[in-house]
């Protein structure tokens, strides 16, 4: 698809490059470390070989831009382009088995996101997007992605990652929406923002995300048509409560119903 | 891959049938028809263009075959061999655009579990078995289906398609046992027990389920080394409670917790 942004096609460079090193890991009998010694957030070789091998072209291609990563840390933040890597959103989904993980490569331009791609190597299908337009490439071939209208929380899909994730007022107020959805599914993880995206699901809802887990979103869902922001309304980019909607005024009435649990 | 079983290369006839009828659908807009006017309960075009394609070829091929479906009832069911077949199992997954629903085609003889399959046509993957052996087919090559030892449940990684399926005592007994379990995730459908083949998770916990849920896919189960039953450890054949553990040891233990809960 046509994109007039100069960096669009090292997303597919950097995808590759991921791709490589992740999939003779998949459903490859992993060895999982735990990250958090209090709890399960497994990290595997492939997400750290991942970013290994992300970085290199970075470094190589780009040596002046700046590095955000999950897995070893930043570079050169101040820079006018920082790209955003998470190479496998999802790991549970991941050691699991499941094709609901991706590869999230997002570019900040002058502290903005620009332009981001999440990518599915196993099933072969990326979601792009650079905040005016996106595209899907994959199975059913090329197409723009564009988001659905839907103007009412009783008649939308809502997809979050766990449901237990959020605490006190924060979980009465992701709730009380859920209990209005037509229809919500779990363990989403960055696969819920690429359907938003697609026309397919209407909101995600989330807390506690690290800026890696949405910078590269941010431009798939803006250039679909859909509203990301923080549970206030402010900017996603650094994480934390977040809120996708693929219908702005779908957007301004969970805005409404959350307020009450942001933070 | 190989099976001894002469009906198992007619799973990929009628698979190629069933995807034909439904990657059109997938991701394309969608209508959807409320099946249960009391809740959400969708069946697609896709989904009876599907069954129609393989009763046709089940007709054709095998005349005096019975055919149990989930869109067009049931014919001939007093044959030595009755196909089961559940064209699309994760309707909430399909229209919510994720890939983790899948085509069951299994077949009974003289009343019991016999070959079965579970496909993704979208990803172009499929597990199959014929209860004493199971392969993948897919992205990733051929390989045999097997599942991994874990012999306790606080080991234990525990799929389930939702988790409010469960009320009462049955509730109680399942939600003790997610509490000890090492990780949960939710919304899997037919891909979890497809996880439990291929050695990627340890067990899943189901109630409600209808026949067609389930008969296609103890052949994968079993031929991988697996164990599934109902919650009293009787055959899983007719749905209901299904219980299914890749290591018989943890199927004993998951047995004894969910007895309080069993019906």
């Amino acid at each position: 698809m046509a994109s007039s942004h100069p960096l669009v096609p090292f997303l597919d460079t950097l995808s590759a490059a991921a791709a490589k090193a992740i999939l003779p890991h998949f459903r490859g009998g992993l060895d999982v470390e735990n990250k958090l010694a209090s709890g399960f957030d497994p990290v595997t070789i492939a997400d750290k070989a991942a970013e290994t091998a992300m970085r290199a072209e970075i470094n190589k291609t780009y040596p002046g831009h700046g590095i955000l990563g999950e897995e070893h840390g930043s570079e050169n933040l101040d820079a006018e382009h920082v790209w955003v890597l998470d190479p496998i959103d999802g790991t549970r989904a991941f050691i699991s088995g499941l094709p609901t993980w991706g590869v999230l490569i997002g570019l900040k331009t002058n502290g903005k996101p620009d332009i981001g791609m999440m990518g599915q190597p196993y099933i072969g299908e990326a979601f792009v997007g650079d905040c005016k337009s996106a595209w899907y490439e994959g199975p059913i071939g090329s197409r723009p992605l564009k988001t659905r209208s839907c103007d009412s929380i009783e008649n939308a899909i809502l997809l979050t990652t766990a449901p237990e994730m959020f605490k006190g007022a924060e979980a009465d107020a992701y709730n009380a929406i859920e209990a209005q959805t037509r229809l919500v599914r779990y363990s989403t993880d960055c696969y819920g923002y690429a359907m938003i995206a697609a026309g397919q699901v209407d909101c995600v809802i989330e807390t506690g995300l690290q800026a890696y887990d949405i910078v590269a979103l941010i431009p798939v869902i803006e250039g679909a048509g859909g509203v990301i922001t923080n549970w206030t309304g402010g900017p996603a980019t650094d994480g934390g409560q977040v809120v996708a909607s693929g219908d702005p005024r779908l957007h301004e009435k969970l805005l409404a119903k959350l307020a009450s649990g942001a933070v």
